[in-house]
């Protein structure tokens, strides 16, 4: 076998089934080994940024991971921004990238740059392969970090994939997890017993229906708050899922919220800090004063501490529906007339159907959004994790595949949207059910709003070119068209609804163009 | 003054003129300082990519430096694949980065990376400020450096440019070049002279009016060949210039060109090296027996080594113009009937006009188009010099900004262009002249080359959904008109002749969509 055929095999015997890719010279051995070994779909995007986002998106929804294939230095850089969204999402990658012949490197040819470097800004685990003889070990280690909930990059130099390479066979990739720690444990049981108002701040898999479940018995037991952190990389929720409230981005409304608490046990989160550093404003959001308890640690499993926690508080297995935060929200009113964000956030919560993958990149016109969701039929939401924005469309690409029966609807600000718009290309290709819904309000909405609380004249000059998105405008109709994708635009709320309960009973990706 | 004004100050004061930026909340103060000093003209882009390869394209063409602005270590990454492109091209060019507030990283907001080691894959110079009270010299020392041929990379966390900074009155920038080296000319003037088959090898500045001149007079003494490197980062040619002959991309053909040479003179040029590795070819294109003279090392000036050499010859100071290659082509014949790589190339080199400025990214279609030319009116030319595709479109914007009266024309085929397709929308926004050309063939025919170069079967399921775009087929006049851009489609050589010249003569950006 060629060392390329190793690293195929080797990933799909761990269960990669998934190769997002665009590929070049120093990659050729690999899209031979693919065609040798078809167990792994190989899905061309047109930009690296929309691999490592859709195997994001792929990754967060499946709890496996997929590979994003790239070509050298250049390509990984295009990547690496929705790396670092997978990383703060703690989502399984396998990032593999072409280097340069080994031999060849010394001679300094263009495209030559220090990949290893820059994997490390984004990757938890990084290996240059260091010959044909590790390259099954490698690829196995590679995806049992990835596991683990790592973005692993693994670059292997063309001259060892082409080698003669020995496979070696796999153990199935398993998930292994730290012990829970007894002593967090008992120390939140005391906190969550003290009679004191205390919050748990949920994060990673304790979104997960298996986590929800056992947070739902923690609050059933001990009468706390259930929260999340402002942007949650995939969460479950709606139907009879226990209600989760966010951390605004705002950190004025963030410590409104969080001051109250006299505690807060996390799991699956770190201690909340805010987004940006504002002057005058703390950078954590919680006080010394409020005690913090931590019950997970990376390399622990969350749901088992929330589950050691529930048990450790005496709560019942199947505890009453919770009432309370969330109220259902009436999904028989829909809004009409003109379009405005809310009105958004209406339309999408009172049709979104049951089961379905909503990934949030609305950003300003989504602020209602989770609210206004909350009561709707149970679905698994996706938010910018990392905060590099353009990670939705591609994502939602991920997040199809991962799921073949389900329909994904992406909440897309334009803004972002127009960072990764190549991904629509790939949605056509595949022919997947996302129905991308884009907030066209022509500008790049947060950045004015930081403008006006810094106090800064939002009309100058400068701010109005780097802050406002036409003239020209952007006709994302066209746009999606020009990608194969089936687009309409719309202003009203009625044409909204009509829209979208259009492009949802079709197969395929659809478009709605927002004029917000 | 705040320290942002002191940044934008300092960068004004040195002749920087044009700022392409996608700005967030940490760069707000830079906003504020680009009104206030409204001498940079802040130029939105919608995509990183877009930004530092339109300073790359403006920093090769004037010669001197852009400012591009990024958002964090996500918009550092999306604009590293063209600092590297820069960095290989030695264009000027100025990156400012803005940095979460000094006292808010250690909490590991979101958005947080490893900023100053990503900037160290791409930047020859790179700097984290210390405080408001260096502010003032960052910026001097980072003009400094990027006026050497560097990309520098300047990274300011948001309180030091909010806080009250000093500013230190400019030196007038200057460029400043270590002195020639008598012993190398001298080794090359006895190379030259040898009555051996010599070649001097062009690069950098050499490739400009004045070093062409200085080429020129070798060659009339010393009767030796001038070449260049595949991909030369800005070249003048056409005209009354001096031909100079490319070396071929594929390895055997190089190595045919290069073989014959007994010696070989660099100014302004490395050794030439393979684009990758392959088997069984040597990395580097010339042999050990094979006499190298390097006239010109970094940090020296390349015209003033040329000239000094030419005077070592006892060259004439105007040559008579040099004969033998290139031969000028018959441009009254435009070529007819279906499209093909070779008529369009026909096609441009026959239609452009004087002074205007190709930018060459047309890859596998454009391999006709550089002897082509060589006999049309004076032009310049740039191509890819790191080989990270999709420079072309905001390259094109780049230099069209650094020259307002000159045409420019965009020759892109349509893999690389789809990577930094959201440069059209800023095209459009500036209003700038220039035409692309997209070399619709709808493949990464280069991939596919390569692919069937290595003996592997290109009809494979993952070699045909890893090198063709299609379907959906790209429409590109949609995806033009998506973003404000005039656009139509051709597929015969007539048309394409018609539409070019149709699109220079009206002002504004155009692109032409060629099916091929």
């Amino acid at each position: 076998m060629t060392g390329a055929e190793v690293l195929v095999r080797a990933a799909m015997e761990r269960g990669i089934a998934v190769c997002f890719a665009n590929t070049g010279t120093t990659e050729i051995p690999l899209i031979a080994a693919l065609d040798k070994y078809p167990g792994i779909r190989a899905v061309p995007c047109l930009f690296e940024g929309v691999c490592t986002a859709a195997a994001d998106g792929y990754g967060r929804v499946s709890g496996r991971p997929a590979m994003a294939l790239l070509h050298l230095g250049p390509g990984l850089a295009n990547g690496t921004a929705y790396l670092h969204n997978a990383r703060r999402a703690r989502a399984p990658l396998v990032n593999l990238i072409g280097e340069h012949a080994s031999w060849h490197l010394p001679n300094d040819p263009p495209l030559a740059m220090d990949i290893e470097a820059l994997a490390a800004v984004a990757s938890d685990w990084k290996r240059t392969s260091a010959g044909p003889e590790t390259l099954s070990r490698d690829m196995a280690e590679a995806v049992a970090a990835a596991l683990r909930g790592c973005v692993s990059t693994l670059i292997v130099p063309n001259d060892f994939q082409l080698a003669e390479a020995p496979f070696l066979p796999a153990k199935t990739a398993e998930t292994f997890f730290d012990p829970v720690s007894g002593d967090a444990i008992e120390n939140a049981v005391r906190l969550l017993s003290s009679g004191r108002k205390t919050a748990v701040l949920l994060g990673g898999r304790a979104l997960r229906l298996g986590g929800l479940n056992a947070a739902a018995r923690v609050r059933a037991a001990a009468g706390c708050d259930l929260l999340c952190t402002s942007f949650p990389a995939f969460i479950e929720r709606g139907g009879d899922l226990p209600g989760v409230r966010r951390i605004p981005y705002f950190p004025e409304a963030a410590l409104d919220l969080l001051s109250p608490y006299e505690g807060v046990v996390f799991a699956g989160a770190n201690e909340p800090v805010t987004f940006f550093g504002y002057p005058g404003i703390p950078g954590k959001l919680l006080r010394e004063d409020q005690e913090k308890i931590f019950i997970w640690t990376e390399g622990q499993d969350e749901i088992a501490s929330l589950e050691a926690l529930a048990d450790g508080l005496g709560a019942p297995q199947s505890p009453a529906r919770p009432r309370g935060y969330p109220k259902a929200v009436d999904r028989s009113a829909l809004p009409s007339g003109a379009l405005t964000p809310e009105k958004v956030c209406m339309v999408l919560a009172a049709l979104q159907p049951e089961d379905v993958i909503i990934v949030d990149e609305g950003l300003t016109s989504a602020f209602a959004y989770w609210d206004l969701s909350a009561g709707a039929p149970g679905h698994s939401l996706m938010s910018v994790s990392g905060g590099a924005i353009g990670y939705g469309m591609p994502c939602a690409l991920g997040a199809a595949l991962a799921c073949p029966g389900k329909k994904v609807i992406n909440l897309e600000a334009d803004g972002s949207g127009l960072y990764t718009v190549q991904a629509l290309w790939t949605q056509a290709r595949e022919g997947v059910d996302v129905t991308t819904l884009v907030c066209s309000n022509r500008s790049y909405r947060i950045v004015e709003m930081e403008l006006i609380r810094s106090g800064i004249d939002p009309g100058g000059t400068a701010a109005m070119a780097l802050t406002h998105l036409s003239p020209p405008v952007v006709n994302w109709v066209a746009l999606a068209k020009g990608f194969g994708v089936e687009a309409s635009a719309c202003s009203t709320a009625e044409d909204l609804a009509a829209g979208l309960s259009r492009a949802l009973a079709e197969p395929g990706p659809h478009l709605i163009e927002m004029i917000l």
